[in-house]
């Protein structure tokens, strides 16, 4: 059999792999239109910063060591630029000659191409890069001199913010421009608002709801949808990416959700000898079913390898996607899995969140760091739609943990079933996704009502009362400026003093204290709710609100 | 409701402050024996190294403050003596004075005490502690003076490996004795002997197939079985621990393996009114649905949590614990969860094991240090039993994802599947735990077959040829001493040197690329299996195997 394979990246390279250890003797060619194959793609942001140093380290495999190993034919500044699915042939560009290759089967891993924005100017700009492959990464690192002082990038999603964080750490001053209303859009605002605190820590300019409309002086000046003037000397755009399905679509192949080529469970594009597998492709977000596209490493690599186990006859189903990703924004990992809450309320589903914060390990032992994590969920059957998580160490293990969780169909119920390891330097004998669960199942059993942070501002003007349990030593931290005090330990001798006739919000440092301050008051028959996230979450990142609180 | 606790730690006082929660005018008293309620016990060991240097830190909550938040009624100090299920009452002394305290509910929460080994002259030894509170805790700091030089630790369990590793860090010369075959028995001999090294190469002696026969002059001297003669400023006895259920067992409640509490759904006792939590009481394996002790503090809250569920009329049942473990040991961590291969196989269930390797996060990225993995499922089903982990950073996160995958009875063929969180700071695009579930499936699919570690010398010896897949540099590290050698990247060309009428097994450092070969050789006809674990594991951890092999 022969097998042609169309990029030769994460997608490509894992089916090709996995396919000569299936199929010894298939024929097996990769044309990969860059000069390099099996890349570390997700690296490249950190050679910018020097942070990793040698350029060799990103290349992973070459059509050389991919021979010898796997007796791959592979094939780069091959571009392919036409599929004849009728004649079961494709066109190759090469070296300014046009070839034509014949195939039984072939694999499409073309992946993403960058989105780029409607901006004046952009076409004259010198100073305007993109990062996708190694050449980008080339043109950059050949972009920055010794007279760069200003960076500037657009959009603040992941690799965004990586980039942000390489060029601030090789020492330029850096400008974010997000069009979201908030950095990093895959999470919801007030967990991405700790990553802008970061981002502002380090002295990282940041605009939010605002784009740039316009470049001037070889893009050297961007003007902002706002009004706001900035010097760029590089510019990075990171707006997000669409399906390279340019080809595919040529082909007469279908494509659905934003360009994306659809397939079947196993791989299979609209023409049965066709697959697709990677960035390019749309897949079923498993939590709601619905199409979706998503452009990681990790799916594309085992999907690249279940398209081999389809054309070698073994059964391995293409089960779609949650989506999981992590950034590292300085000292701060932000991370998420499945859907937020945004999304899961635009997928119209009953929605319930909690927000806890803790420890990454036991506090009694030394270097424990803040952890605060979200949880979205049906508050009714206890589904994990997805989960946020936000601090210095750990919050990939929780997030992983989570995102397994979903896999395994285990609800809110079950969080505070989880055996984790536990030892003092390493957790918490309530693990704090385990805690997640507990404050979750409170929720859903009706035994805590609360408030999210967008709903305290309206339900206090409407005469709600908020009731701060924090110690009197804490309130030196700040305090909610229409707030009454008193401290839990003292809420049962001092409970005379509220006022049955009013409606009250109680909150304490990070919710615990004052779900049991609620669950007193509930049972003396108070109406109560209890502040979700408490002060540490308005004090860290919901400042404004705070004002009105 | 009047509701009785004996035992004031994890268990019991997690169902006190839940009670509170959910009754809130219930009548609550706790019945502690010893001087403290609520504290940090698994911290202990290291407040003895001065990691946690105060030892306030450790004290979690106290009588008032429990009596401020939650209207508890703590008593320290004070022993139950006797319970009288007939009359709903129980005996307690406290200062001299006996008194009786009558209850609705009872719930036992008495933990488990040392198991005491019978070593001659063990009474008249002055030097010999247990860990297992607050007070062991002080009288280990008051005997360790100016003098102590030498320190025994008997028992190379989790608690007597943390005991080692504080005692060495605070300077002593320590010595630890193990009577089964290997240090920390929970794991398999050839993921503990990365543990044993790690000891070895701190400086620690290490005594295993051993044990402690007799004391004299005070304890100042140790026999052993094998003849050794040791001397020992102070000895900790960690040899595991005995539910502590003697006042269960007066009371007439059923007790079964080795004296565990026996418990229902709800956690009550064979008596309706009595409940009982924590290390005391039988669980269910729910791997195999055999009983089983766990000593833990995780389970001893949640289950805390659950029996006051029960007995304020919510449903939450207890479904029995997997048991999760982890320890450090200097530079490593060890860790565990659900069925070693050894228990799964003492339970007669169908059981293949893989061991991979490979470094916590992308290898390009600075700091990569190595995992090892090891995972034991049935090659069936896929079901999992078991996994076990040792390396210096992200041990805890992959047995934490394995343990949530057990939970959510995801199956090897799952493992792949798993989206984890990926940047090059935190994993892979293939994490380890993928990594882990694809070498199963090799195995389970029948696309890979695999010697284990304690076949290879049997197998060599019936007429077998190891085949060494490494590169000519990476011999250097040390060599297969009956084995020839051929470079995967060669392997193709030379396969005419290879004699197909003979069996091989093959090798590479960490199996990865040995699996190549054994996919190249098998479609060719071969004979051919993988040696599992690969060199990594004999290098490091079996180098009397290696001399065999």
């Amino acid at each position: 059999m022969k097998i042609v394979i169309i990029g030769g990246v994460a997608g490509g390279m894992s089916a090709a792999t996995r396919l000569r250890r299936l199929m010894d003797d298939a024929e097996i060619i990769v044309f990969e239109k860059g000069p390099f194959v099996s890349f570390a793609n997700c690296g490249l942001p950190y050679f910018v910063s020097g942070e990793i140093s040698q350029r060799d380290a990103l290349l992973v495999q070459t059509p050389e060591s991919l021979k010898a190993r796997f007796n791959l034919d592979v094939r780069p500044f091959h571009e392919v630029t036409a599929i004849s699915p009728a004649t079961h042939t494709i066109t190759v560009q090469f070296n300014g000659q046009e070839q034509t290759e014949t195939y039984d089967k072939l694999i499409l891993s073309p992946g993403a191409k960058p989105f780029t924005p409607p901006i004046t100017g952009l076409v004259e700009a010198k100073n305007v890069y993109s990062l996708r492959n190694v050449p980008d990464l080339d043109k950059i690192m050949t972009g920055i001199t010794a007279d760069t002082q200003q960076a500037v990038v657009i959009g603040a999603g992941f690799i965004g913010l990586e980039m942000a964080e390489n060029l601030k750490k090789r020492g330029l001053d850096v400008t974010i421009i997000e069009k979201a209303p908030h950095v990093l859009p895959p999470l919801d605002e007030e967990m991405a608002a700790y990553v802008k605190n970061e981002l502002l820590r380090v002295g990282i300019h940041v605009y939010t709801s605002d784009s740039a409309i316009s470049f001037a002086d070889a893009g050297k000046k961007i003007v902002l949808e706002s009004g706001t003037k900035l010097t760029s000397d590089l510019t990075i755009l990171s707006v997000g990416v669409q399906p390279e399905s340019s080809l595919a679509k040529a082909a007469g192949l279908e494509l659905g959700l934003r360009g994306g080529i659809v397939v079947n469970e196993n791989y299979q594009t609209s023409n049965s000898d066709i697959y697709a597998v990677g960035d390019a492709i749309i897949v079923k977000q498993q939590i709601n079913q619905q199409d979706g596209l998503i452009s990681l490493a990790s799916p594309a690599n085992r999907q690249g390898r279940q398209v081999a186990d389809a054309i070698a006859g073994k059964k391995q189903l293409n089960r779609g996607s949650i989506g999981t990703a992590i950034v590292r924004v300085f000292d701060l990992a932000a991370a998420s899995t499945g859907l937020s809450e945004r999304s899961a309320k635009l997928a119209k589903l009953p929605v319930a969140v909690v927000h806890t914060s803790g420890k990454d390990h036991a506090s009694y032992y030394p270097g424990a760091s803040d952890i605060t994590l979200k949880l979205v969920f049906n508050p009714i059957t206890g589904k994990i739609y997805g989960a946020q998580g936000i601090g210095k160490k750990g919050v990939d293990k929780r997030i992983d943990i989570l995102a397994t969780a979903i896999k395994g169909k285990l609800t809110i119920f079950d969080l505070p079933e989880l055996e984790l390891t536990y030892a003092p330097p390493f957790g918490s004998a309530k693990d704090p996704v385990n805690m997640l669960g507990y404050v979750a199942m409170n929720i859903a059993e009706g035994l805590s009502e609360s408030v999210q942070w967008y709903e305290v501002k309206d339900q206090l003007s409407k005469g709600k009362i908020l009731l701060d349990v924090r110690n009197p030593d804490e309130l030196a931290q700040g305090t909610f400026p229409n707030s009454i005090n008193i401290p839990l330990s003292e809420l049962r001798e001092r409970i005379k003093e509220l006022d049955a006739s009013k409606e009250y919000i109680v909150s304490c440092q990070s919710g615990l204290r004052s779900y049991i301050a609620e669950r007193q008051l509930k049972q003396h028959g108070f109406t109560v709710k209890n502040l979700d996230g408490a002060f540490a979450l308005y004090h860290t990142v919901l400042p404004e609100e705070l004002k009105y609180v």
